[in-house]
């Protein structure tokens, strides 16, 4: 029988938000299987980039990272938010250990391609760009690798790359070796089937319910690539997938249900 | 007998020049030994604090870190420099993995005490301070430690910590298990017995030397904690210790002498 993994990714409203952060890193260090946290970015790189004078270009709700912005996303992801992270799970006695994708190679991404936007510096992944091998080895060191949204290309240069598709990526390469449950945690206590009910939690999702909620035009953009991310995790071989509440964190791992199920 | 390990320490004007520093990672990929790289700072964190409006307060030539001065420079030194280096580093096939001091809780610090100071975010960290037997372990999977001059206080800080101190402290923690050689890099081809001739390179000093040109006044302020830091290195344990010109790398270790070496 393979060990328990849990991939837990959060959001930028928990990282902007201390004392929600440490309750989330309270229960996250309380999980006593073996775990991954897999973080995004928050408003403090936009604020950075405004005091600095850095214009954000956004296409299609996608940031176009060019050279100054990347300076910003590396120094805020992985310096500050990734090491305050780090530096506050040690305190709750979680052996975490902070990473980007450029060390040991550990997310190898290549440059997004797109055949009339040039995005810049972003990063697209899939399965086989995780070094599995090694993240296994740190996991067996009883590590906790805590990943920023930062990769690499292995010719120098860093990339901006989606939080929820490195959650569900190295969710999908190490499902070879652990039992893995990926949870996305944010500030509904589900996928909502109306966004104006907080309690309207839809129970599951399958690939053709959420092709229906798409064209019925009731999923919000914002929870569009969330769904993608997740449906692709359990495509491909990931053994559960949940969308919760970032406070239901203990509570769906102890109940083992709250929030969304994605399912085949 | 012991294995070799290659501790080696750069400084800002290094890495504020970008090819310089290049050359130096492709001298620094090419050593075929056990190696951990520990980096300062250089001016970009003192450029983005006045550019946030950020004043800078030195007190004897130490930068007094209040909380601004610490996100500042935990983002630079630990994000921006930090991945920069070992996407650099990963290009040209060294197997570089970033660290602050919080992860892995592979540094841990006190903040500095003082009776008049409050150097604020400022931490302290002595030999046993280093958790050497993970270091080990990373060592073992080949993996080559880029050490950032950020550290921890377990209880949730970060600390801005010495990096000429960081790279003394990682070696005597390491002699136990490795045969240790220290080198500082920076940017004369040694200590200079007259500062304004830069090829008057000081061979060797000893603790005894060093004092005497210390009251001589031969020694500048910038060099003096370096000298402490080396000096610290050679009493407890380290084997070799040197003083060399950053461009001198590979020429040092093929020929086993360029610089100055620090004795007891």
């Amino acid at each position: 029988m393979k060990d328990k993994l849990y991939i837990i990714k959060i959001g930028g409203n928990l990282i902007d938000d201390e004392q929600l952060l440490d309750g989330f890193l309270e229960q996250f260090s309380e999980i006593n299987e073996k775990k991954i946290l897999v973080h995004g970015g928050g408003k403090l790189a936009t604020t950075l980039a405004d005091k600095l004078g850095v214009e954000q270009k956004m296409i299609n709700g996608r940031r176009i990272t060019n050279k100054d912005t990347l300076d910003i996303v590396a120094m805020v992801y992985a310096g500050s938010i990734n090491k305050n992270i780090v530096a506050k799970l040690q305190q709750k006695k979680c052996r975490a250990i902070g990473f980007s994708g450029a060390d040991a190679n550990l997310i190898k991404a290549r440059k997004r391609e797109h055949a009339e936007i040039d995005f810049g510096f972003v990063g697209d992944i899939e399965k086989k760009s995780v070094n599995r091998k090694l993240i296994s080895k740190l996991i067996k060191l009883k590590l906790v690798p805590v990943f920023s949204a930062i990769t690499h290309d292995k010719k120098g240069n860093l990339f901006n790359t989606n939080a929820d598709t490195i959650a569900s990526v190295i969710a999908q390469a190490l499902s070879a070796k652990y039992d893995v449950e990926l949870l996305y945690c944010f500030d509904k206590k589900g996928v909502l089937e109306d966004v104006g009910n907080p309690e309207s939690v839809i129970k599951n999702i399958s690939e053709e319910k959420f092709s229906t909620l798409k064209n019925e035009g009731k999923l919000h953009k914002g929870i569009l690539p969330k769904l993608e991310n997740a449906l692709g995790a359990i495509k491909n071989n990931v053994n559960k997938v949940f969308l919760i509440k970032e406070t239901e964190l203990k509570n769906h791992i102890e109940n083992h249900h709250a929030g969304t199920e994605i399912c085949l």
